[in-house]
């Protein structure tokens, strides 16, 4: 700890997980996850351990701040990201049964369960402590799902849970042209890092706009959270269906931030030097995952010859599965 | 089991390690491993629980067939190839001091150790009983070894451990082109692997010659051995400096076949599809691992449209090293 630390540790490293839903038998027409009330999902969130701070919905999605990360809910799709100790897997049995019940939608079409390795994994629960531990629970709700680690097992990597089957011969699934881009910083410049906390800043607006963040992609209506004494939460929502969510523990010894969206780009290489603009990290994950109707869907042969100045190449992974490409990509500065 | 069953299990999943050597001072033209003497590998192969059978020679490559499996050894890269329940990383550190007393090498320049999922984890050594357990072995013998799974590490999925650290700066180590291709067959047809039963062929020779073995590369020099009551294993040497090694485990309740070969191929596909006419396997996993130099470098992209017929691409993977390109595929018969 430098005598900038200013609190404990904290996990940034969040649990991500999106689940899209189809009904199996009849249209789904009917079926939308936004007739889930919030105060149901008040107490789906309590079996994670956090809570819902602020609110904002457009046509296509509502979108939660949460005091652990972010909720997104669209017609027929969930994304729930939470970082800490919570314990996210916990929500999802009572999760589907609620979307039955409620949404109306009997299937899951899809599952992504997705997370960095943690910083210190014996700080978790029992149920997320090993990503071992977590497949067993997964596999237990669902068939034929896939399990995979990119990176190094034994150093940063990414874990990722998905179906990884045929999409479910429903009478009214279409796929839409999907794409999801994260990265994941860490090291990042203490500078940069002061901004998102309550001795430099006042309010989740004044950071959003000292940092950079307002000007990172156009058109984002944006919600955003400066947690005391530090941490920053942001939800944008973008017109036709597009979110952005970025969360930050600026802590020094343990500083991390996620950027999030699935607003398509045809050149990824320029967003990301834009985001190692505003952040300054030391070294970053990143991961691409785009159906075959997306127009990223070749973004990895972007990344082939692509160098970000200072930075090694660690890794540079592509899986191609049944409905999605996945590119993973690890940099770093020589000293970080 | 079957009423063809004609033993207990066996795990015919190898262990599979290749490791390059240089000298990192003074110039390594008088080191060589194959100063070290046939008694010297003997005692190395007890901590592996295995022994010498058979052994060839030509002016690139001793090849050794082992009790279980392979051993090849040239001037300056040892692979060795271990199944059943051995214990191929016993011998690691007594290896690198032989290498350093007897051939004069003093530096690794690269190691791969990788292998498949064991069929029965519960059956091998603590040592390997699972891939991290082999990771804390290797990490306490290599600085930054980087440790990945390819596929479903809650199905089918291979293993690697490599350096992958930029070369180091040796005066003398020089690059040439290097690539290995290797794939694993499983739940093979009956008639096929009787051929590598003493009820069927009498010798070694008898099965090469039955199966189609000695027709699947051209100009190998052969040493092959048939066990009683199954099983057989195969080495090839080819004009060049390349390898051919094949190792049939044929009871029908855990059938597996490896091929492996260090000859460059331009058209992989073909390769792969005159194994298949020979072995017919129900399921297959294919690696291929090649560096810049190698005339392979490019194969991952054969593999992106091609299909097998009567097989399902469960899984295609790429990863870019420092210094290798990886690709990983695993295919299936829609009922195997």
């Amino acid at each position: 700890m430098t005598s900038n630390s200013f609190c404990e540790f904290f996990e940034g490293t969040e649990k991500l997980m999106e689940i899209w839903f189809d009904k199996y038998q009849d249209n789904p027409n009917d079926c939308d996850l936004r007739h889930i009330q919030r105060s149901a999902w008040d107490t789906l969130l309590s079996f994670v351990n956090c809570k819902i701070i602020s609110f904002k919905r457009n046509e296509h999605m509502d979108a939660y701040v949460l005091s652990e990360s972010s909720l997104f809910v669209s017609k027929n799709r969930i994304i729930i990201k939470t970082c800490g100790s919570t314990t996210l897997l916990r929500c999802l049995e009572p999760l589907l049964y609620l979307v039955k019940q409620v949404a109306g939608f009997d299937e899951v079409v899809d599952i992504f369960y997705s997370r960095k390795n943690f910083m210190r994994p014996e700080l978790q629960d029992g149920s997320h402590r090993t990503f071992e531990n977590e497949v067993e629970a997964l596999d237990n709700l669902f068939e034929d799902g896939a399990a995979y680690c990119m990176g190094r097992m034994n150093s940063d990597c990414w874990y990722l849970y998905t179906l990884n089957s045929p999409l479910i011969e429903s009478k009214s699934f279409k796929q839409t042209p999907d794409q999801t881009f994260e990265i994941i910083m860490q090291n990042l410049d203490h500078k940069v890092m002061n901004i998102f906390t309550r001795a430099v800043s006042s309010s989740g607006k004044e950071a959003t706009q000292k940092s950079g963040i307002d000007k990172l992609l156009p058109g984002m209506t944006i919600d955003d959270f400066l947690f005391d004494p530090c941490g920053y939460s942001m939800n944008g929502l973008i017109k036709g269906g597009y979110y952005v969510t970025i969360h930050i523990t600026p802590e020094p010894h343990c500083s991390y931030v996620s950027f999030e969206t699935n607003c398509p780009h045809t050149a990824y290489p320029d967003l990301v030097n834009r985001l190692l603009k505003v952040f300054i990290p030391g070294k970053f994950l990143m991961t691409i995952c785009a159906n075959e109707l997306s127009t990223s869907f070749n973004a990895h042969k972007e990344f082939r010859d692509v160098e970000f100045q200072g930075f090694d190449r660690k890794e540079l992974q592509v899986c191609r599965f049944k409905n999605y490409d996945i590119t993973y990509g690890l940099y770093a500065k020589p000293n970080s």
